[in-house]
């Protein structure tokens, strides 16, 4: 398939009017062809309408039809090739390994979700029978099933070019609860943007779906963000970027004359609290999971490790000289964007040069455009509780600093302190540890999505049972994911249908259950 | 018990320092002793403060504890008497029936939630077993459940003051998700507030509960509600009322360092489609269910049928005629406060003096200072199209407008133009009316919460399968119902434990599930 640098509105192929961009290999600082011309507010328009148009029979496709398309996009995005990979390859600097992983993360996403899709159990129908001789007042037959919320606005990330870009999961979640998509590719990488959209365009003409289910705009700036977001015809939004971005939708979601719900996946710092039993058993295997951890992808990756929380002591120390000689010899990586390396090292010179902060080591300083030098520095407790919001701030990339505890009330107090996360990690020794698990754990819960214990949280499973999201700022929206099958709640709104005829009813709430969904019945 | 006129702060008894007030006996605008003075910010602050110090114990009752809980409530407001009733009877000019009537829909409803509590589904257990053998890399064991967001914020209705009050709804399910409540009274009735809230009072403290997990605020304006949304121990709302009132606490929701959700159920006109068949069938049966629906509690209902809308012709005149005679010879009624009287009698005399509308019945006028006179107008589907704002408006109170539509084009394009309701209802004949409800259907769920046919919206049952909310602006957030069991699952947010230890890990998701729930394995 061509990389053409058009905007993909439904069938149709439109080149954009709006500010001309390339992608950038950032390894070189090449620009890579073709030129793309940014999508303009008339194309905004196109696409939502088309999206909207869709949503009646898209939403009311059955399971299997669904699910179908759901794999038709799996094999689509496989039938691609190495030419994916390849172009994943220049346009974000990561190694091949990482991408050809991160595309079988998104083909069994979206195989994910198709089984989700047959089981049925996201309709969550419920049916209340009616009590005809119910007194003083009869009782209606009534049904509930869930709908999905109207057409999703889908934002790529720079940090996952597939798993959570064009067909990553906000994509396969909202197509999977029946709602169109229009998705804003995010601007580094637009060539794999491009070709994954086209893999899902094939996918809907096979399945003989309408047009608008799914369209790719792209451009540089904010406004087709904000366009976007702002149309009508959007229900609901799916994003993984900045705090700054997702803030920006969020007030724009809210301005609109219909507000809509931002799933916004913003940033996070991952609390990793090393309990003084794992240090003692285990010091020097902590320090490298750790330094694998923080290191790999470049550090670009949302549940990396920002924030090691220790007591003090022997053990400790021997932590922090384990890690720190292992991210002094860090080799020099490529991240994603230049403006990316800029914010890096901005925030590591800005964490390192705070005054209560003790500069440890630094990994090879790197060539080209868009280097990464790993860092990691030291503080206190006291230091970290008189400015959590700048001690605790994420530095995206490969940079994490260590918080000395004076004793265990300083590391709950440290856990307090802490703003919301995605995840929260323990090292904790059976028995040894125990007591202070069990006091950290309370509190954690309440500031993170995910909690572990002797692993770290790069590495997200998708599955029924994982949490990634947690509270604001880790998210918009603590009451959601966007991993895992639960994440298709979020563009699912419930509908309950009294005493209508079974002959007008979905087929989900029908007496004799077509579906052979499962249905809670009273 | 007595009425103070205090705020009740956890345990204590504590006076107010704002501006005073008292309830209001509507019919007779007589003020009723004892005078309170408002909550002041202290107060708000020392209510949710408590709260969240509750909240450690209170979220991690066990099903059955917590389940007591709630049935002591439903005790405790029996064993207020006919106290209750009669201070309600005075506070709100609601009739004797309806009072009790909705004193035992509050003790079911907490009950109801009793019984959601013990079956455990709420807690949305998944359990995702370690697969040691994984290639390339094993997986861990996730477990997820479900915790409540914190303590939550509730306004009491003007119009429930029950069920929607104090011990309704919003807190029933708050509570049920293991939430303290700190609860803003309703001006309009605070006397019945406060015997409510000392009946949770005393179940808190048969249960031995921490006293924080329930505080009742009471104060006439606006500077209450705002610093109870904008406390940082608050972490959801729920509120009923006026569109105005909502939006404000959405507003300073979203304006928080850390925003929170607001499941705000604002207004709803509730159309109501009288199919041909129907109307040739029953339009008499039809027309009398109708002027009881919208007379009823003078109409102060969110779910009031204010819109109806059918095909001219001489049927749907007939409706019209009967309907027009059931209000011209509707007594007057009491409405809950002189300011929402003067509301109604505003709106109804903007409505039939609109241009496009021909006023058609009044009801009997009345005395007092809080009458409601029922009002009934119709318009054409031409100008309903042409202003669907102003003819679409909720008018709070027993007023209502039939729309005459030329066409079963006309009806759709009505359907379409409509805002977000809580319900929308079909007055449909089988097999006659089939192919035009068949149309209207995939319509009016993207615009309803709730879909009944042959029957009338006021009088929402409390199940499994209600939904009482839907889009913009009927409430805030359509993915959520404020009626029946599923209205728990807005006070839930999702955790997910990695590698926990077991006896780290909750009851709920112990391996050997020691609350025996229903928890979803692979």
């Amino acid at each position: 398939m061509q990389i053409t640098g058009t905007q993909l509105i439904g069938s149709q192929d439109i080149p954009g009017t709006g500010a001309a961009f390339h992608a950038i290999d950032p390894a070189t600082g090449e620009a890579l062809p073709p030129a793309w011309q940014g999508a303009d507010a008339g194309l905004v328009d196109r696409a939502a309408r088309l999206a909207e148009a869709a949503f009646a029979s898209y939403r009311e496709t059955g399971l299997e039809a669904r699910a179908d398309f759901l794999e038709a996009v799996a094999q689509a995005i496989l039938d691609l090739g190495d030419a994916l990979i390849e172009r994943a390859m220049r346009e974000t600097g990561l190694p091949r390994p990482r991408l050809e992983g991160e595309r079988g993360r998104t083909v069994n996403q979206l195989r994910l979700f198709a089984r989700v899709v047959r089981d049925g159990d996201w309709v969550g129908a419920r049916i209340d029978r009616a009590l005809p001789g119910r007194t003083p007042l009869p009782r209606g037959d009534i049904r509930l099933r869930h709908i999905p919320v109207g057409p999703v606005a889908v934002f790529g990330a720079s940090n996952f070019p597939l798993a959570f870009s064009v067909a990553g999961g906000d994509t396969a979640s909202a197509l999977a609860a029946g709602a169109p998509v229009v998705v804003k590719a995010h601007p580094a990488h637009p060539g794999t943007s491009e070709l994954v959209g086209r893999a899902i365009r094939r996918a809907v003409q096979r399945c003989g779906l309408h047009e608008g289910v799914f369209s790719l705009l792209a451009g540089p700036g904010h406004e087709l963000s904000l366009a976007l977001v702002g149309h009508p015809a959007i229900r609901a939004v799916g994003f993984t970027g900045s705090r700054q971005g997702g803030l920006a939708l969020m007030r724009a979601a809210a301005a609109r004359p219909v507000p809509i719900p931002v799933y916004a996946e913003m940033s996070s710092t991952n609390p990793v609290f090393l309990l003084p039993g794992a240090l003692a058993a285990r010091a020097e295997a902590i320090a490298r999971g750790f330094v694998a951890s923080l290191t790999g992808s470049a550090g670009q990756l949302c549940t990396n490790p920002g924030l090691i929380i220790g007591l003090d002591g022997p053990d400790l120390d021997r932590f922090v000289r384990l890690a720190a000689e292992g991210v002094g010899a860090a080799p020099a990586a490529t991240m994603l964007t230049a403006g990316i390396a800029r914010s890096y090292r901005e925030g590591v010179e800005r964490l390192h040069g705070h005054a209560g902060v003790e500069p440890l080591a630094r990994g090879a300083a790197g060539q080209g455009p868009a280097p990464c030098q790993a860092g990691l520095a030291a503080t206190t407790a006291e230091a970290f509780l008189a400015d959590p919001a700048g001690l605790g701030a994420e530095v995206f990339g490969a940079s994490a600093l260590v918080v000395r505890c004076a004793s265990p009330e300083e590391l709950a107090a440290v856990a307090r302190a802490l703003e919301g996360q995605l995840t929260a990690t323990l090292h904790l020794e059976a028995g040894a540890d125990d007591a202070l698990a069990a006091g950290l754990l309370p509190i954690l819960e309440l500031k993170a999505g995910r909690i572990l214990a002797n692993g770290y949280p790069t590495g997200v499973e998708v599955c029924d049972a994982i949490v990634h999201g947690g509270p604001f700022p880790a998210t918009s929206d603590p009451r959601s994911t966007s991993v895992g099958t639960l994440a298709i709640a979020r563009f699912l709104r419930p509908v309950c249908y009294q005493d209508i005829p079974d002959g007008l009813l979905p087929p989900a709430l029908r007496q004799d259950n077509p579906w052979g969904i499962p249905r809670a019945e009273r």
